[in-house]
């Protein structure tokens, strides 16, 4: 019989020669055009961003990788700084560095998807569960005229909006609320609805020369939808169809049909991440 | 016989009674996506701007309507800011005001063509004639993937750039100079080549959350392919293939072949018009 001493020395040599070598986190920054994909999230049979990802991945590394991002976003909706992490084994880089691996995921995708970064992070680091805030930026033109050179990226609405209004409406959202009205209906279905928004400015830019009323919206993270319901409530007050007031009797209700219309896909860009 | 006081009054009278009504001058601003488009200039069997909007109003006032534009742009230039302008009889408005005219240009024009503002002018104003500059704006990225959002309209070159010599070298460039060596060597036979550059400006920008160096050009009047030519000179400096002093002897060489390449098309935009 062997003794204690024996036994812990068995453990620790298991422990060096059979554990299986600790994975190694890789982060991708990632941009796409909303536009060709069915949304983010990988479907059966679809175009999507996070299946060009994964295919591209299964191609270097020889398997299924599945990936995790910070924040999936619906078809149409286009992203300037998504995060999407995965784990691979030490081996399978075969010596592969970041930037080996960001020309090659560029090569293997869909030219609608463009990594601009791969970091290695520390192991079990999660683009998703890491996340300490997520920001979008939503795009309308108030022109007469359409937008030509932003007309991908915005919702035209060619009328005036009480940007003040919007303002005052939009202070109504800030901090931790049940946002419930502001999630897509089926989505809400059993799950926590509460959400923090830490901010939401609106401001006019030029962009390409062509004038824009940006919504910025800033929140500890988002429902399905959310964004763009928002930004079609804070319209509707725009428009004068709707008192600012009205924004908190939105979120009291708890309801979806008490919001606004769910904006335009084309008009949204996941901005950033903050980590 | 009729003494002078009769031929005068007989004059004046024939003068309001036989005159053909005086000609009503409009001004068109015009934007358009440079891809779809051979070129500004009409072109038999090619889609044109000019072919475009020459079409439309031929629809609306049932006869061939001629055009005269700011300045004429290649294929694939985009527009902000082009000025066009066509002369009508009073009779021939059928009561179409000013924003009549506009929707009906662009129910009529290709999608790619945007009517920004129709505005009557004094007879006989002209889009060519009464501009006093021009401005263009080129822009480049770069970055070391290539632009998502804004890859219709830069040209993506993933080198750094030496910013301050391109500014130097272009500072030879600017006041009264022969700018032959600037001009597509078919389009310079036997024409003046002398033009008056005002402004060189070169500055980074953030369009959509993508990283764009731009350079605008001011002058009186440009020639063919002389803004594409000054980019691609100056960005031979940028990349230290040339001294900015070599600017100074492409323009003293009076020679196409001697200045950069021809920068493409895509990254132009013809910016506005001072009039």
């Amino acid at each position: 019989m062997e003794n204690v001493q024996d036994q812990i020395q068995d453990m620790e040599q298991s422990g060096v020669q059979d554990e299986s070598p600790a994975l190694l986190t890789f982060a991708l920054q990632v941009a796409y055009h909303g536009a060709p994909f069915c949304g983010f999230a990988r479907q059966p049979g679809q175009l999507t961003v996070q299946g060009e990802l994964e295919k591209a991945l299964e191609l270097l590394f020889r398997r299924e990788v599945r990936t995790v991002c910070a924040g999936r976003t619906d078809a149409g909706v286009h992203a300037r700084g998504q995060w999407v992490t995965f784990d691979v084994e030490p081996d399978e880089l075969r010596g592969r560095t970041e930037r080996n691996l960001l020309k090659s995921l560029n090569a293997l995708t869909h030219e609608g998807v463009m990594v601009r970064a791969v970091e290695q992070r520390s192991a079990g680091f999660s683009a998703r569960f890491d996340a300490q805030s997520r920001e979008y930026h939503y795009h309308l033109c108030t022109e007469p005229t359409p937008p030509l050179f932003m007309g991908d990226f915005c919702w035209h609405l060619p009328y005036e909006l009480d940007v003040d209004a919007m303002r005052a409406g939009a202070t109504h959202l800030i901090g931790e609320h049940d946002f419930k009205s502001f999630c897509m209906a089926v989505s809400a279905v059993g799950k926590p609805t509460c959400r923090n928004v830490q901010e939401i400015s609106i401001y006019e830019e030029e962009v390409l020369g062509e004038k824009l009323l940006t919504i910025k919206v800033v929140g500890n993270a988002f429902l399905h939808s959310m964004v763009r319901t928002i930004v079609g409530t804070l319209v509707a007050v725009g428009r004068g169809q709707r008192t600012p007031d009205w924004v908190a009797d939105v979120l009291a209700a708890k309801d979806r049909s008490a919001a606004g219309e769910n904006a335009p896909a084309q008009g949204l860009v996941f901005w950033k991440v903050n980590y």
